[in-house]
C-alpha cells in the first residue's frame, strides 16, 4: 500500500534497493542506466583507513568509443570542478572514450590511465591518428579520504574498466566509496526511466552524489531533517554531483544538451540549490546506432576504406517537439538515481575518525518520515 | 497550526494572499521584489472579450537606468522564447532599461516604446550618446488572448512605467492577465527572501508565469493533482516562465548570473522540467549602490565632467563564498512567486470561449491537498 | 596584371565592382550569397535629407522558412547589440523566418511586421500554431541617420520582402544606407566562395559593415591609412557588423555555429579588434534539403498528416572532419563582403551635415595603396 | 629603413629576435609576457632523438596563486583541445594555480605533479581546505615527437616552475620542442604591448603556437608562400595554440574574457581560420593588485583572521567603455608572440624522421619576402 496519500505521490520500496521511488515514470528493468543496451560499468573501490576512495567506469557501448564516437553533450549547472575532456566533447558533440569517475586528486592519473589503454588498443594514436579525448570526472572524497595519499593509481582504471557489467553496485563503492551527499553517505547511484515518444526509448542515469546539506534533503517532496532534533553543524559544502545520462533514442549532440541540462530539474528536487562550491556537471551520450554516431570510425580505422568527406546518412532522428518526454525521463532518472545513490551506501569510517552515516542508519524511521509503506 | 506534520515542512497561509508559504527562509515586509529597496512595478492590464493580455514593468530603481545602469545578468534555461536585449545584457554585464514583461507578439512594439522613452528623457540618445539596449521578455498568452489582435500599444508601456509602485497587484494582471501555468491560471507572481552573508541581503523574484502541465503541478513538494480524477488532456505546452531577480547585495555581473541560475531550482520544485516549447529565462541585478554600477552614468550625463577611463571603486563586493545564502534565497523567492502568481490569479475567460481556472476554484480542497492550516 | 608580388597575393580586380580580390578561394558566378541556390536579397532605402536608413530582407529559401525552417546557428563575437531571435533559434537550431537587417530603433517595428506578415501567410500562427521568432539584426547608423525620426515603417518590411532578388544592390542600400566602416562610407556587401569537400559546396556572404577606425583599415593584407597624411579624428566607434552567412552544404546547427565563429577571422583581417563598442555578431544557415530542415513543416501545416514524432531521416550530414573548405570560405567570404561593401558604397551626406564618403574617393589612389592593377 | 612603403606597415627587426614587427603599437622593455610585472616562465626541454617535448609553466605572480588567485577567464575559439581546469577558472572568475604548458598526453601527469606541489606549500589542501584548480593546457607534438613514450614526468613540472624568470627563452622550448606551426618549426612566442586608458597598462602573450597551413601563413599582412614553388603536400591539420594573456590593468572576470577573445584576431591575422582540429584556446588573467584578486587568500590562509564573507574593496576598476587599447594590445601582442615562436625557433628533428624547418632556414629570402629591412 502507497502511503502519503495526501499529496498523491506514492513511494513504494523498488525491488530492488528498497529505497523510495521517485515520480511517475516506468523504469527499466534493472532501474539502473544499463537498461540502455551495452552501457556497462565497472568499479574499483579502495577501502582501507584513511583511503576510502576508487574508480568507477561508464563504458558507453561494448566497443571501443574511439573507434565508434556517440553523440554527445555536457552542460556544467555550477563549475566549481575540474572533469577534464568537456572542451572537445562539446566542440564536436562526441564521446570518444569511456567516462570515468574518480576522486579530485586523480583526474590526472586516470586521464593519463586512459591514454594509455586507448593506445593500447590502437596504436596508431598519436602518430597517424589523433589523440583521444579522455573524459574524468571527480568530486571531492576528502572528508572521509585521504586525498593526500594519492591512492589511486592507472592499474584501477584498467580494473574498473574490465569490471564493468550491467550488474554493477550502487552505493559506496568505486569513485562513490569516500563520497558524502547531504551530510550523509553518498556514492554511486543509478536509475532509468521510459520516454514514450513514437516509439520507447529510456533514459538511464548514474550519478557520482557528493552534495548537499541535511537540513535541505528532500525525497519525494517531503523534506528529511527539517525538524529541530536533526539540526546539526554542517561542514563548509565542498562537494558535487556528476551525472552521467545515456539514451537509446536518436538524437543529436545539440538534443543532448538540451537533455542534460534537465538533470538540474532532479537534483534541485531533492533540495539542492546548486551550492557555490559544488561542481555539479551532466554528460550525456546517445547509443543510438546511426551512422553519424560511428563517423569518427572510419576515418580512425586501418582496415576501413575511406568513405571521403560524407556520412552514410544520419538515419532518422527526432525532432525536438518529440523530447519532452526524455526530458521528463531525465530529471526523474537523476533525482531517482540520487535517492539509490543515498539508499544503498553503508555507513563509512575514514581518515581522522571521520563517518559518513547511511540513510537508513541516521533514520530509521525514514519509511515513517518519508510515507513509505513498510513491506509485507 | 501548520500541517503536514510529516514532512516538517510547514505551509502557513501568507499574510497577504493566502497562498501556501514555500520554504524556510524569511520574507521582507511585503514578500515581493519590492522589497528590494526602490524596485517598482507597473502593470497595464487589457481585458475585454478575446483580449486578455497587458504589460508589466520593473523599474530597477527610481532613477534613469540609462543613466544609471546597473549590474545584472542572464541565464536562458530552456531558450524557447523571444527575449529581447540579453545579447547586450551579458556583454557588458548592465541593465540599462527598465524589463518590460509582455505577450509574444508585443516585444517589438513594446521595445520601441521604451526607446522612445528613453530618447525623451535622453534627447541625445542616438545622436552624440550611445543607443539605450531596452530588455523585453515575453511568454505566449494565446490561449487566452487573440495574439491576433494587436492589442498593445506603445502608450501602454508608458502607463504601466507611470503606474509604477512597490504596492503593486499579482495574478492576472499586467503582462500575466492571459497566461496559463499548469493548465490553470497563471500571470505574475512575486516573492522575496532574506540572504544572511555577513549584512541581510534581500533577494525578490518577480515571474511571469506561463508554464507547466497540470499533472506535474507540485507545491511544498506535494503533487496537487495527481490523483485519476484530476485527469485531463492537456494542451501541447507552449508556455514560458520569465524570472526577474533583484538583489541589494553587492555582487558583479558574473555573480548575478550564477544567482540567476538558481531560479531554475525553484522552477524545478514546481514541478516543471523545463518543456521543449517553454522559454525559460532569467534576468538577475542588483541596486547595490556602487559606483560600479554607476560607470554608465558619468559617460552619458552632458552635465558631469568626465572621469577618464577609471570608475571611482567598486566599492566592497562579496565574495563567492558567501553566495550561498543568496543562491538559497534565489531559489526560494522564485518558488514562491510561481505559487502567488497561481494563488493571486483570478478565473479568465477569453477567446474563443477558452478559460483558464484559478487554482482555489479548480481545487477547493487545495488546504487538504496541500495539508496547509485553516486560517483560524 | 597582378600587382603586389612580393607578398605573392594579387588583388586582381572583381568583374562586379571593381573592388579589389580577397584571398584565394573561388567565388561564385555572382560572387554574392544569393549564389546558394533559393537565397534572395531585398531592400527599402529611405534617402532623404536626415533620413538615410533602410531594410534589407535575406530570404533563406524560396517558400516560407515558418513552413520550412532551416539549420542555423549564430555566434556573438561581441555582444554590444540589441540582436533579436537569437536566444530560440540557438536553442533548437533554426531558422524560422527571413533575417531582416535595419537600424537600431527598427528593430521592434520590423519584428512586428514579420510578425504580422507570417501570420498573414500562416493565420493559423499564435493561435493553434506555435509563434514565430523573427530574426531581427541591426547597427547603429546614427551618425549619418537621424535615428529620432523613426523613419523605418512596418511596410517596408514588406516592400524589402518582396523586393527579394538574386541580384541585389550593394553598397550604401537598404539597412546599409547609413552605415559607417571605417570612418568611411559601409553598408551592404555580400560575397561567395566555393568549398572543396566531396562535393562543392557554396558558402555565401552578406554583411551589413558598420565597424572600424580607418588607422586599421586593412585589404588584402595592407594598411590602407597608416600614413600620417591620413591621421584623422576619430569618432568613438559604436558601430557593429552583422554577417549573415549561407550554404548549401548538409551540415546542422552545431556544425553551422562552427561555421559561424570563422566569419570573425573575416572580419579580423579588415583591421578589427571587435571594439569594445561594436556588435559583432554572426548568424548562419544551410539551405540543404534534407527532411532534417523541414522538420517543423509537417507539425505545422495544416494540410499534412502528422508524421509522429519521428523526421523521415536526416540524409546524408557532413563529417566535422570535412568542414575545413567551409571555415575558410566563410572566412574568406566575409572579409570579401565587406571590402565589396566599401567599394560599392557611394558617399552619402546625412544629418547635421554629417557626410561618409567612399573609399574610391577618400583613396583615388586606392590602386596604388593596394597594389591593385589598373583595368586596362 | 622599414619597406614596404606602399601599406604604411613598417616591418622593422625586432631588437631581440630578428623577427618581423608587427602593428603599430609600443611594446614593453622585454616584448614578452614578462613585461606585465612579476610573471615569470620557466621551461623544461626535453631533446634527444624521438623525444622532443616538454612543460612550460607560466606563474602569474611571484606568490602562491592559491592563496592568492588571479581574476581570469577563457575563450574557447575552437575546442578540438583537451585543456584542463577551465570549467572552474570559468565559473569562479579566478585564477588559483600556474598555467602549465605540454604536450596532449602529459596533461594528466602535470595536473598531479601540479596537485602535489600545491600540498607541499599548502598542506591543508584537501583536508581543511579546497582542492586546488590545476589548469594546464596543451598541444599535439606528435609529428615530431613520440607521444607513447610518455616522456614527461611530474618532477618537470617542479623543473619548470623552479625554471621560472623573466628572461625565459622562446621557440623550440619547453611545451614548444616538439610544436609545428604552419608546417614550419613553431613553439613558444611571446609579446607584450602598452594601452593607454588613462594609465598604461601592459599586456603580455605567451603563445604555445602549434597550429596553421603553410599556404595560409601571413606575417604582417604578407602571405609568405603563396607562390607555386612553395607548394607541398600538407599533413591534416592536428594543431592547436594556447594563448596566455596577461595584464595589470584593474579589470574583472568578465572583462578579461572580451580581453581573451581578442586573441582571435591576432592569431587570424597569421592566416588562421582556426581549424577543425586546431584546439585555440586563450586564457586571460590580471595581476593588479587589487583586494578583489586576493579574496581567496584570507580564507584559506591559516594564519589570518577571518574577513567575513566581504572584500575589503575591489579598487578602481575599468570601464568597459575603457577597453578597447586593452583589445588592441591583446590582439597585437598574440600576433606578434606567433611570429616570434617561428622566428625563435631552431629546426628540429624528432622521430621517424620528421623536421620541422625553422621559417628562417625555410625562406633564406623572408627578408624580401616581408619587406623586411636589412638591419644595418
Amino acid at each position: 500500500m502507497a502511503m502519503n496519500d495526501t499529496s498523491g505521490r506514492p513511494l513504494p520500496p523498488t525491488p530492488r534497493s528498497g529505497a523510495p521511488r521517485i515520480g511517475v515514470l516506468r523504469s527499466g528493468p534493472r532501474d539502473t542506466i544499463a537498461d540502455v543496451r551495452d552501457v556497462n560499468v565497472g568499479h574499483v573501490t579502495l577501502a582501507d583507513g584513511a583511503i576510502q576512495t576508487g574508480v568507477t567506469v561508464i563504458r558507453p557501448h561494448g566497443g571501443d568509443p574511439y573507434r565508434q564516437p556517440l553523440p554527445a553533450a555536457s552542460t556544467v549547472v555550477n563549475g566549481f570542478g575540474k572533469t577534464l575532456g568537456l572542451v572537445q566533447l562539446d566542440e564536436l558533440g562526441t564521446l570518444e572514450s569511456p567516462i570515468a569517475l574518480t576522486n579530485t586528486f586523480a583526474v590526472g592519473t586516470i586521464a593519463t590511465a586512459m591514454i594509455r589503454h586507448a593506445v593500447a588498443a590502437n596504436p596508431r594514436i598519436g602518430r597517424e591518428l589523433p589523440t583521444v579525448n579522455p573524459v574524468v570526472a571527480e568530486c571531492n572524497d576528502g572528508w572521509l579520504n585521504d586525498l593526500q595519499s594519492f591512492a589511486v593509481e592507472e592499474r584501477h582504471y584498467v580494473q574498473a574498466f574490465d569490471a564493468a557489467t550491467a550488474e554493477f553496485a550502487q552505493g559506496a563503492v568505486g569513485a562513490g566509496r569516500g563520497m558524502s551527499c547531504f551530510e550523509l553517505k553518498g556514492g554511486i547511484g543509478s536509475a532509468s526511466r521510459i520516454a514514450h515518444t513514437r516509439d520507447e526509448h529510456v533514459v538511464g542515469a548514474l550519478v557520482l552524489a557528493n552534495f548537499g546539506r541535511l537540513r535541505q534533503l528532500t525525497i519525494g517532496g517531503v523534506a528529511v531533517a527539517r525538524t529541530p532534533d536533526t539540526a546539526m553543524v554542517s561542514q563548509p559544502e565542498m562537494g558535487s554531483i556528476i551525472v552521467v545520462l545515456a539514451t537509446d533514442a536518436p538524437v543529436d549532440a545539440r538534443q543532448l544538451r538540451r537533455i542534460a541540462k534537465r538533470s538540474a530539474a532532479g537534483i534541485a528536487r531533492t533540495g539542492s540549490n546548486f551550492a557555490h562550491g559544488s561542481g555539479d556537471i551532466a554528460i550525456a551520450f546517445s547509443t543510438h546506432p546511426s551512422p553519424r554516431t560511428r563517423e569518427g570510425g572510419a576515418e580512425r580505422d586501418a582496415d576501413s576504406p575511406s568513405r571521403g568527406a560524407r556520412g552514410e546518412g544520419w538515419g532518422e532522428g527526432l525532432r525536438d517537439a518529440a523530447l519532452d518526454p526524455l526530458f521528463d525521463a531525465a530529471a526523474e532518472a537523476t533525482e531517482q538515481a540520487i535517492v539509490h545513490a543515498l539508499f544503498a551506501a553503508e555507513t563509512v569510517r575514514g581518515r581522522d575518525g571521520h563517518a559518513r552515516v547511511a540513510i537508513i542508519e541516521r533514520f530509521p524511521d525514514w519509511r515513517a518520515r518519508l510515507g513509505v509503506a513498510t513491506p509485507s
